[in-house]
């Protein structure tokens, strides 16, 4: 590899969620990215681990919650200390990547950073590695923002979309396009039109850019945001924790596709064709896993009797189901969880509604 | 009431009981008649309460398996230890019923068994005992064996039938009936035709006889039985437990119903017109559970949304369903059954499943 290039390289994992639409498994203290979903080990490890033949242990950097101290140490045990970058609350995307970004331009202001969420599903890890290195080239070289796109496979109306120009799709030996527009989650029949069009991407979330490039956009569209963070560049890492405890709590809470990349013209699409699925929720994680002859997926102590088409999770009690059919069973040692599949958007009102009743301890 | 019957009143409750149609609930270890259904008293501590105004506790006998003796301690304090007898081994109805009528004949031939199964659900306790006492008159009487036969209201196959005449049914002032046939359960179709005739009555098990009358139809039907166990009359209590360790074995495990019943011309039917489930299995407890506004019975910690026509039963834990209709989930420590409602009898292949692949702990 082109060290010249190669030496700008840093993952940046966003490892800050805490997300309920994995409850019971998933809680507030113990979000998705430290379960171990589709392997034996954490998405956060297995995010570490497929980046790590493209950018060293010292070139990862974490950034996630100080609730969730404990767990970073655990599950990333190799990391840097100082490369752990712990948020004292959660002020979404755009906080989070400028507070790395102004980090790494104190040390390297041309950094490459490939922003990667720690809880992703990646079929072929060394496409995808593949495609960051193209991605960082053109970050480097052409100073992009080069989102990765992934090509539709249905009419999703749980992901956000990204439109390329249609002149672009015919041309297959291109693989970075212009960015028309970035667009929010669509209703059903914009998603089959999506589809239909062949112009329009999955946004996954992942995005390629330099520290340099990044912070000039977010000094452009987010400046309070930009004010805010700019001292982290020259602060001595011991002083970080106090320095995020008092500024944090003022900071905008935005994403930093709302805050940036949707009005940014630095914006680019690579395509992402290596397997991709945010595993956003227990329908996704059944699409994903492989099936017996029953087509049930099944995990820990269960006794099946005629069912079919099944999720049943146990968690070291017997999970016994009869004449279940596309049904959803999720054990952990304080909640089951029981839903036919297709409905896993609605666990999240079961995780308002422990709220609403006094139940947080459950959440 | 008439003291020169009623001194011979006994109420003898079956509860040998080993069933499995509860679980997880229910366990070998831990059978229905100790689970609190439908109530916050043991269905055994039911039963018991439910006679006592018919007979005293100094009259009433208990019958069950050794195994299980804590269980009685606690389910029923006041038992005088002699009216307890522990069976070693279950040797089906014909052998206990034998062994108490033995046991009783030894202070009073004419004494009167009220034979009960400590497992039954009843609705209205006063015409059950009404009822009882009519058949223990005939019992005492006319030297019949009584049986309670319930009106049948839909045609269930899942318990046997009595047929008594046709000419009977027509005169509604005569409440004790000769039985023509006892039958066993029914497929669905005779079952409709049983319901319809009119002549045919639901199995409740209960039934009501002299000890000397009973002991003549075993010493006729089971002579073996008979001659095996006949040193009970005169055995003294304290030799009891002994002397069972070392017949039962050798017992013929049989009925009485098709050791005794289906043959003696002793047999007489009263209308059991008072409520009556034997509570067989879950589906059997949700028919007879009140329902909230979504026609859901539930117990324990459960969070539902959009659930109707369930029985959700949690111990400790909590239970979130989303989007279920008519389903069955029934928590405990070590286990969680699901299913739809309509299909508890399947409940039995779980069972069996455990004892295949060596979960006999969880049984």
């Amino acid at each position: 590899m082109d060290r010249t290039l190669t030496r700008h390289f840093k993952s940046v994992i966003m490892a800050g969620g805490s997300g309920t639409r994995f409850w019971p498994k998933s809680r507030r203290l113990f979000p998705k990215q430290f379960l171990k979903i589709l392997s034996d080990k954490s998405m956060l490890q297995m995010t570490i681990e497929r980046v790590l033949p493209l950018t060293p242990m010292e070139a990862v950097y974490i950034v996630g919650n100080r609730s969730h101290k404990a767990l970073f140490e655990q599950h990333a045990p190799k990391c840097d200390e100082r490369h752990l970058i712990l948020e004292p609350v959660g002020k979404n995307t755009a906080a989070c990547i400028a507070t790395i970004a102004f980090i790494l331009s104190g040390e390297d202001l041309e950094s490459v950073l490939f922003i990667l969420p720690a809880d992703h599903w990646i079929t072929h890890p060394e496409r995808f590695r593949d495609t960051l290195f193209q991605a960082g080239r053109a970050a480097y070289q052409e100073k992009g923002i080069v989102t990765l796109g992934v090509p539709p496979t249905f009419p999703s109306t749980g992901y956000g979309y990204i439109k390329i120009p249609s002149s672009d799709t015919a041309n297959s030996s291109v693989s970075i396009h212009p960015v028309e527009a970035f667009v929010e989650k669509p209703d059903a029949e914009t998603a089959r039109a999506y589809l239909a069009s062949g112009n329009f991407y999955w946004n996954s979330g992942i995005f390629v850019t330099r520290a340099d490039v990044i912070l000039n956009e977010i000094a452009t569209y987010l400046p309070e945001l930009h004010r805010l963070l700019s001292p982290l560049k020259t602060l001595a890492p011991e002083k970080r924790d106090d320095f995020m405890e008092s500024v944090y709590p003022a900071l905008p809470a935005i994403s930093i596709d709302y805050g940036v990349m949707e009005k940014t013209r630095r914006a680019m699409m690579i395509e992402a064709d290596f397997g991709w699925s945010d595993v956003g929720s227990w329908d996704a994680l059944y699409d994903l896993s492989p099936k017996d002859t029953q087509e049930n997926v099944t995990e820990g102590l269960t006794i099946l009797e005629d069912c079919r088409g099944c999720l049943i999770n146990s968690h070291g009690r017997l999970i016994a189901g009869v004449g279940l059919q596309d049904f959803i069973v999720v054990d952990s040692p304080d909640a089951t969880l029981i839903l036919p599949r297709g409905r896993s958007q609605d666990v999240r009102r079961i995780v308002e509604r422990l709220k609403e009743e006094g139940l947080e301890g459950i959440s």
